[in-house]
């Protein structure tokens, strides 16, 4: 471990500058390979003109970021069971992720797995990560609000015996996590359309949340946060426009989750909604110009998501990612505001 | 004032954020009205082919920053000797390369003042705040290392009467405190060539120093700072590649000053040069290709300043935007790092 124990912020430091060197180390060599192996990530055809050229660009650059964030991890925090179990869902994720990616790159088609499978593997993972958080770290079954109420989701709470042991089962909190481990996924997976976007949005959000689970003594949890913000600035090297290498599902997906098991671990799970208010208003846009199309067949966005009818408003791919960013850290700081002065 | 005074982390914070809307707010007015009197930025003859694209865009955008600051300031500070002494440094400053704006501006040239007309004003500047600083503020003449070892300056000094009152003026550091003012502020200038460029690193150099003040016990000077830090992410909102808005010497000369001026003041006169590293490295490429093609006749980069040699190699100007954002905010967490430690 670098950093002197009795400094705890500064192992978080360390830990976000190591998760940067590490991703800008290894990063070229895997967008090396990736080219040698003609490997490119498809384009949606029926996205914006101008990204056709985007076409072949090496993807699944998440696969490096889950490394460099797991030897960070390595090197800088200790395996409390908390930590355990971020990472768990994190890379349980990435690995759907991966295999969507794969999928997609091998057969040249822009979408992977089915909508089905994804929430198959997605519900499969939230549930085994509730259920631990749950039985092995005391989480309480309830959504807890900035000020310290909550909605207690422990209702209709049964025990069941899993291979022996006894486990028990809050099903409404269950269901909760599972929609805020996939609604997230999918939200920064939507996100990660232009070059930078999900990558600097995610850097903000996890340097609050790194913040918010120092404050709540979860020194382990934030060293994970900060190396995901760490290994987000390596890959935004990266991945600024033009982009060398995008993240794919491997790391649009498990940033998702990785923020979705941050919430519940460190109890902000409404807070977590706050700082990752521009993640919601991407996923909003997509369900709200496919409802109203599917009533009115009339669109309310000129495209969805969100970013993209900025796009076709005119306004140049780098000023939308920029403009983006700011709205991301603008929340993420509201989130943060919002956990330090309420608790 | 926004903020309990019991949390004066938020009074910060708010700063900053009051700072960002109050220049999204006025920056549109401003590009309205100087495309209205058809006032538009000089592009080098010199400098890369593609950048002659950005003749005519509106500059002087540091007049907003500068508004802004000082309403902010006057919303959350209090003006206490040390902030009105940065402010006067700033502003004095800004009206500097104010000037140097509209010559270049008028005359069409992109050129403004001469070199020795900035310089001198930079001298009776520089002077006028070093004196101010020990005299009023109490502000020890010497160079302060990080660890807290000093390099005393205060050898040459003698003391003079000015209109009545005895002025303490020691030479050495008044010499110094020139040489770190006009240096800082050239090489933001120099760091101003890209679309983003010298906002972005003035964002993380200021976010770095507010938290350095924030420490120092200089509440107001932490305001101060971050309403700096603040004004640049207004600032980005506009000057993301393609620019709307240039900040123009205005921007840049003020902010190296209110750099240099922090740094006097928080007795950081070295960790601030490791802040601002990327500007030290640009103003040292400048140097370094005057004075090797001098001397040999033979260029050591593609061209100077070094954002331009990234550029002839063929990296895209965001890419190169970005790039040095990370550095620069390497190099501004570098620095606190350090004070943080070594005190």
């Amino acid at each position: 471990m670098f950093g002197n124990p009795r400094y705890p912020t500064y192992q978080v430091f360390l830990a976000a500058a190591i998760a940067a060197l590490i991703t800008m180390v290894l990063m070229p060599l895997f967008i090396k390979l990736l080219r040698h192996e003609g490997v490119g990530q498809q384009i949606r055809a029926d996205g914006p003109q101008q990204h056709l050229v985007k076409q072949g660009t090496p993807t699944m650059g998440g696969v490096v970021m889950l490394v460099s964030i797991v030897l960070t991890c390595m090197i800088q925090a200790k395996w409390t069971t908390d930590l355990k179990l971020a990472m768990a869902a994190t890379l349980a994720t990435g690995s759907l992720g991966l295999l969507d990616d794969i999928e997609s790159v091998a057969h040249k088609r822009s979408l992977g797995l089915t909508p089905v499978q994804k929430m198959v593997g997605l519900a499969a993972i939230s549930i085994g990560f509730c259920l631990c958080a749950v039985n092995m770290c005391g989480i309480s079954p309830a959504i807890r609000f900035p000020g310290g109420f909550f909605i207690d989701l422990g209702v209709l709470t049964t025990s069941l015996t899993i291979g022996g042991a006894s486990v028990v089962v809050p099903w409404l909190y269950v269901l909760f996590v599972f929609l805020l481990m996939a609604g997230l996924s999918n939200a920064v997976n939507l996100t990660d359309g232009l070059d930078g976007l999900a990558g600097g949005c995610s850097f903000g959000v996890m340097m609050a949340m790194s913040m918010v689970a120092f404050r709540y003594d979860a020194i382990n949890l934030s060293i994970f946060a900060a190396a995901i913000a760490g290994a987000c600035v390596g890959f935004l090297w990266f991945n600024g426009h033009p982009a060398t290498i995008f993240m794919g599902d491997t790391g649009s997906l498990s940033l998702g989750a990785a923020f979705a098991a941050l919430a519940v671990l460190t109890k902000t799970e409404v807070t977590a909604l706050v700082m990752g208010g521009l993640f919601i208003i991407e996923a909003l846009s997509v369900i709200i110009q496919v409802v109203f199309f599917k009533l009115t067949h009339k669109r309310v966005f000129l495209m969805a998501p969100i970013h993209h009818h900025f796009e076709k408003l005119g306004w140049d791919e780098n000023k939308v990612v920029l403009r983006f960013w700011i709205i991301a850290a603008a929340f993420a700081v509201l989130g943060f505001a919002l956990y330090f002065k309420l608790g």
